[in-house]
Parts: C-alpha cells; structure tokens; sequence
C-alpha cells in the first residue's frame, strides 16, 4: 500500500477502504507517515468528504491508536457529554455533578478553550490547586470511588487524534466535519463510556452557523458513537446569545456553584438538567424523561449535586472551600462599563462576547498563551432586557486594561438596540437520536 | 503573514494574492515553510484551481528562486521549445540542430523519462560520452560559440521549482495544470530565452487525453510565456500512436540522425520541422511562416542541420563517430517479435508501447532506476499498415528477457487490427497563440 495512491484516490473523489484508513492511522501514530503526505490527505477529505463508513473507520482507527480506558470495578455504564462550544457554555461543571448526584457513572475528559470559546478545564483550573491531569490509574480510583472524575485527555488515549489535530491546526484542515467527528469521537469513545450526550451548538455563536448543518454534525456524531457501541444522542441548542451572565473562568465557576445552590440563571439551570436527565437515559439509570427529569431535579434542590461537585473539588486536590466562599477564587479589581448607546431591547451576539474575553487574557489566541482565570464579562442586561440609553448592559473585568481596547470594540459591536423585544426562540431545538 | 491564512484562502476558493505567493515561494526555497504546509497548499491548489495572474505570479517567484541565465555576448534571441511529452516523442535532436543551422541560438534544457514518456536527457545519454550536466559558464560558452547547447536543468534555476516538484510527487498533486504550467515554464523563462515554442500532446498516450483540456493547458503555458517577456506558441499535436518507428533511447537517436540525413519517417520529420520553423519565428530570425519553412527545409536538405549536431556531440563529450556508424551506439542482441492475431489494418496505442518500453528498462519506473539505452520497440507495422494475420508489427530489443513478459501482454494490448483503415487524422491539431 502506497500513502500517495490514497492521497489521490481521495482526492478524486473516492472513497478510502478500511485497510487505506487504519494504514494512514497506524502511520500517523508511529510516525511512518510523514506529515507533509498526512496534511495532503487531510486537505484532500476536508475538499471531498468522507463517507459516513469512512467516517466511522477513522474513528476507530484512532480510538484503537491508544489505550480504551476500562472500569472493570464499576457496575453501571459510564457516560459523558461533550458539546461543540459555545460563549459562556458552563453546564459541564453542573450536570456532572446532578447526573452523578443521580446514579451515573460520569468520567468526563474535557478540552481547553478554542478560538472564541471557552474550555472546561480552563474553568476548572481556576479553582486554586485542582489537578486536571490525572493519570489513567487516578481516574479509574476516582470513578470507583466516588463515580466522578473532571480531567484533560491523557496521553494514552487516541494519540493519532493529538498527532492529527496538530497538523490540522496549521494546514487549514480543521473545519472538515468527518474530521471534526472522529476528532471528538475517538477520544470519548476511548474513555470507556457506553453513553454519550452530545450539546450541539447551532447560531451565529456557534461552530456551525445554520440549523441544517448543526442537525449534520449531530447525525454524524450520533451515528460513529451507535457504530461503536456507545449509545449515544444529541440536543441540538442555540447559540445566538451567551449562556447565562458569565463569560469568564472563575466567574463562570461561581455561576455554576450558584446554579447547583438553586440559583443562578434560567438558562444555564435549564440546559444544565436536560443534558444531565438524557446522560441517565443513555446510561440506564432512568428508563423515561420524565423519571430522569425528576431526579436531576431532586438532586439539585437536596443539594446533593453540589456536594458531588464538593467531592469532586477535594479528590482532585483543589480547595472546596470555594464553594462557600468566593473569594477564595482568582478575581481582578479592574472593572469597565459597556453602556447602552439608546433606549430598547437587547441583543447581545455572543461570538463578540466570546472573543472580547479572549482579547482580556480569559482564553487563548495561541496555545502559549496563558489564561488570566479572574478577567471576563458580565453580563448585566441579557437579549431581551429592556433598557435605557446610559444603561450599564456589560461589566467587563479586565487586568490592568489587557486587551480592554480591543474587548470595548468587540462588545460594542455584539449589542444591538432594537425597538420591539427580539424574538425569544427556545433554547433547546431538537434532540437528535440514532436512525 | 502566515502560512495557515493562505492556506485557508486557498481551500475556500480564494484567489492568493501576489506577496502571498511570493511568501511560499520564498518559505518553500529557503525551507521555513515547512513541507506539511506546502502540500496542504498543493492539494488545495490542484483542487480549487489558480487564475492565470496566480499561475503567473507563481511562475516568476519560482524563476526568482534561482538564477536566470544572461547570454551578454550573444546578439539574438534565444529560442527553446518544450514537449508536455509523448511516446516516440525524439523531436528535440532534430529540431534544435535545424533550428541552430538556419540562425536561431538554442540554450535547450530538457527533462528526463516520467511516467511512460520518454526524456531527451536520457536519450542524448545514450551517445557514449555525452555530457547533459554543464555549469551555467559551459551553457554560456557553447551558446557564444555555437549557438547550442543540449543539457539538463542545473541546480541553479528555479531550485523552488524542483523542490515543489519533489513534494507534489509524493502528496499526489501532479496533476494541476497551473502548478504544471509554473513548473514548466519557470525552468524554460530562468534558462534566458526571449522565444518558446511548445508541443502540447493531445490524445490516448498523452497527459491530457482531451482536446479541449490539451487547449486550457496550451493556453495557459502561452499566456504566462507572454506575461514573462517570453514570445510563446503552441502546436497541439497528435499523441495517439507513437510518433516515428522507433522507442527506446539509442533507437530514437539513429532515427534522429535518419531524419537529419533526409531520411526517416515522415511524421517525425514533419512535426520537427513544423516545430522547428515555429521556433525561428518566435525568435524573430524569419518574419514569416513560409519563408521559416522554406528556410529549415533548406538546412535538412543541404546538411546543415546535421553538422550541427556532430558539433554538438562534439562539444558535450560526445562521440560523432555515431552519426555515421551506428553499432558505436548501445544496442542489444535479444529480439523478440510482436504478430498481428488477426488480418486488417493496425492500429497502435501509444501508452501502451511507452509503457512496454519502461518495462523494457528504456525508461523509469522509479527515479532510482537505470535506463538501458539499448532496449526498446521498433514499430514494424505502423498505424493505418494493412497486416494479415501473423506478420510482425513489433519488434521487442530486450536484454536477456528483462521485462519482456509485462512488454509483451502491453504490447498485446495496445495493437488493434480493424476491418477497415482507421481514420488519419492531421499529425499538427491547430496552433495556440496569445490573446
């Protein structure tokens, strides 16, 4: 077998047999593969697509590229969620602890921020002294013990993935969604889970813009995840306007204690507890939505998912006194005010919101940069908010005034004043499920 | 500027704009762009296309590279001419002599056997001694003295040019025509000729097997000739059986030699002129088309053209003693006959003898491997030739069986025998010229 003759026959067009992708994974892994073939076949499918065969191939080329973590002490099916990014999209730290709160089994790896969205273990590492690096020993001990674990993707798991996002990163073969989807499926299939909830974003805020290709990504995602055995579904939900009134990371920590204490705004609560009741769905812990519906939000109101996330905190060696005391969290004194420029509704655009809060230091430009955890945007009037020209609409907490230029511009971008209330669609739109 | 940017732009169907292409072209010479990004271009290039003025910029960075050969002590106007390749295709041995015996100054670099084309390199190669590799200093020498030179692409020019080459070869991305049309007229416009005349194969055993794409293709290498200062036109030309009687390196020289001694198969002899005289009008020696004919007719006739070959020979290393005693060439003693199976007329595809003669070991199938100069096809029965059953068509020159089982089953193939004659269609399509 030749890379080249695969290079060309995707490049016409054609399909790659099971044997031309697992030869091109097994290259790419052990480096027989040199990149410059690799970044030719990559630009080629992200031009000419893959089958949804393909597709599921490459996924399991790359899951069998690394280690597929097992539970053996566990009784139960292990579950995660995974969403496509959003601005202000904080439900991971909510829903892990409900669904787990609930009877799930949730060992959840996270990514880091990318491009004008957040990350979760950028939030979680701005809980002072939380590890998000576990080793594969420290996860299996954490699910067997307290059925949790919140932790960044080892080393171990999917490498051909690492190798290749990569080479995609600098080639301009990311926005390819065969490759999107084995990307993410590879790595939370290889966690060893047998549920698998899926937030995909859909809107101006989100990676895909349309409703239509929003459903795409889902099915493609539902369908690699059914293909390997990981009953898997996905909601698909607006990304229009940030998620609730945080954009930061510690901020968005607070926001999500603040939720699991009964508080917090509607819609991160509410998206929170649907992704959690379909996570003991696909996991069989409830066997209807209305059961599953119940139980999350018993445990929220018995406190008993604050206490998991409590948990959490202290066994991954962060300080759980933040919970209490918020203090005790990264801030900054530096506030600036993003005022009404006339008298209206509010609507606040949210990939504006999210990439003022990159500009402040709160994600990444390039992977060197370091996250400031304090700096962020709060959001005072959210879209709808009926407000008064002079009226304070955002909070911008800034270091020093980093990026703060550059985030005033953004953000005065991101608002539009309109006369009549703009339309309120619902947050959630559709599940999406197998066949 | 980044690399990752032109890339995207290219991928999504952008036009680069020319510091663009100047920044590859500069990044691939000098090796900081690194050869991941540049397929990742290439692939993206061959797929959404370049526009002329793309195809153009790239070009001239590409002969900006290296150095572009000056003749100070030459008065006229260099003149050179480039085949897209063919079968039988031994043309430049007699055309370049004639062309130089009737006043033109021929700097020729030429290329070797790719694919199941031969190359005039190898051929040349064939006459003991002969040296293709001449410094910029022997070019200039020659030329200021003869009028002549036949050698291979020195290191010098247009180095961008062989290092993209290398890369396309292995990342399946050769077949691009502006990336072909930059490769290809980047070497001929750094060699310092002012008048180009190119043979654009069309048929079965050419590149392109369509007449139209043969035209976007002649077309293309004209306009970026002309953009450059470089007065260019194209014959398009008939590729569908081979031209003349012999394939193989030593056997193509004597029919060259025939052909300048007045003998010879017509179509070799024709399209050599035809050609030829071309190329005494793109630079400027003869102001039109009849006198330029008459003209190189003139110097076959009366000799001319062959002493300029010896000289040529001469001057390069060579023996001449082979322009009048043959056996001084390479040759072997091991013959095997190709018959008519049925009575009719023949017909002879030209790939498949291109490919037998590789086979044979006349040309490459790797860049590593030898060329025997002795081996190769002599057409017995041309195309068009009323055969009956079990007279010889093809005479195989092999050495010591080498190849000849896989000679034989293509040869098999490439032979038709029809009821009828086929159609004889003109050798010279048409004449592609600017604007």
């Amino acid at each position: 077998m030749r890379a080249v003759d695969i290079i060309r026959r995707k490049r016409d067009g054609g399909a790659l047999d099971r044997g031309q992708i697992e030869f091109v994974v097994r290259g790419v892994t052990g480096g027989t593969l040199p990149d410059y073939q690799a970044s030719a076949l990559l630009m080629a499918i992200l031009l000419r697509g893959m089958t949804p065969e393909e597709t599921a191939w490459l996924t399991d080329a790359m899951v069998r590229s690394g280690v597929t973590v097992e539970y053996p002490d566990v009784d139960g099916i292990p579950v995660d969620k995974h969403s496509t990014g959003g601005v202000g999209d904080k439900t991971s730290l909510i829903l892990a602890p409900l669904a787990v709160a609930a009877g799930a089994i949730v060992p959840m790896m996270s990514g880091r921020g990318l491009g004008h969205t957040g990350g979760t273990l950028d939030k979680l590492e701005s809980i002072p002294g939380f590890r998000t690096a576990l080793s594969l020993d420290d996860l299996r001990a954490a699910i067997a013990t307290i059925g949790c674990a919140l932790i960044g993707q080892t080393s171990d798991v999917a490498p051909a993935d690492r190798k290749l996002y990569a080479l995609r990163d600098v080639t301009g073969t990311v926005e390819s969604i065969p490759l999107i989807c084995a990307s993410i499926m590879s790595k939370k299939i290889a966690e060893g889970i047998g549920g698998l909830v899926l937030d995909v974003k859909t809107g101006s805020g989100a990676f895909m813009k349309t409703l239509d290709d929003s459903r795409a990504l889902a099915r493609s995602l539902v369908g690699i995840g059914e293909a390997s055995g990981v009953r898997s579904e996905a909601l698909i939900t607006r990304m229009d306007t940030p998620l609730g009134t945080h954009v930061g990371n510690a901020s968005e920590v607070i926001e999500c204690v603040e939720v699991l204490k009964g508080r917090g705004p509607e819609d991160t609560r509410e998206l929170s507890i649907a992704l959690a009741a379909r996570m003991l769905i696909v996991s069989q812990v409830e066997a209807d939505a209305d059961g599953a519906d119940r139980r999350i939000r018993g445990v929220l109101a018995s406190g008993a998912g604050l206490e998991v996330l409590r948990t959490v905190i202290e066994n991954q060696g962060g300080d759980p006194r933040v919970i209490d005391d918020y203090a005790l969290l990264p801030s900054t004194p530096d506030e600036a005010r993003i005022i009404a420029r006339g008298s209206g509704y509010v609507e606040l655009e949210s990939e504006g919101v999210g990439r003022a809060a990159v500009a402040l230091g709160a994600g990444r430009s390039t992977l060197d940069d370091v996250v400031d955890p304090g700096v962020g945007v709060e959001i005072v009037a959210r879209t709808g908010t009926q407000v008064r020209a002079g009226d304070v609409v955002l909070l911008v907490r800034h270091r020093g005034g980093r990026g703060l230029d550059a985030a005033r511009e953004l953000l005065d971008h991101a608002i539009t004043i309109t006369d009549g209330p703009p339309p309120a669609p619902s947050l959630i739109v559709e599940r999406v499920m197998h066949g």
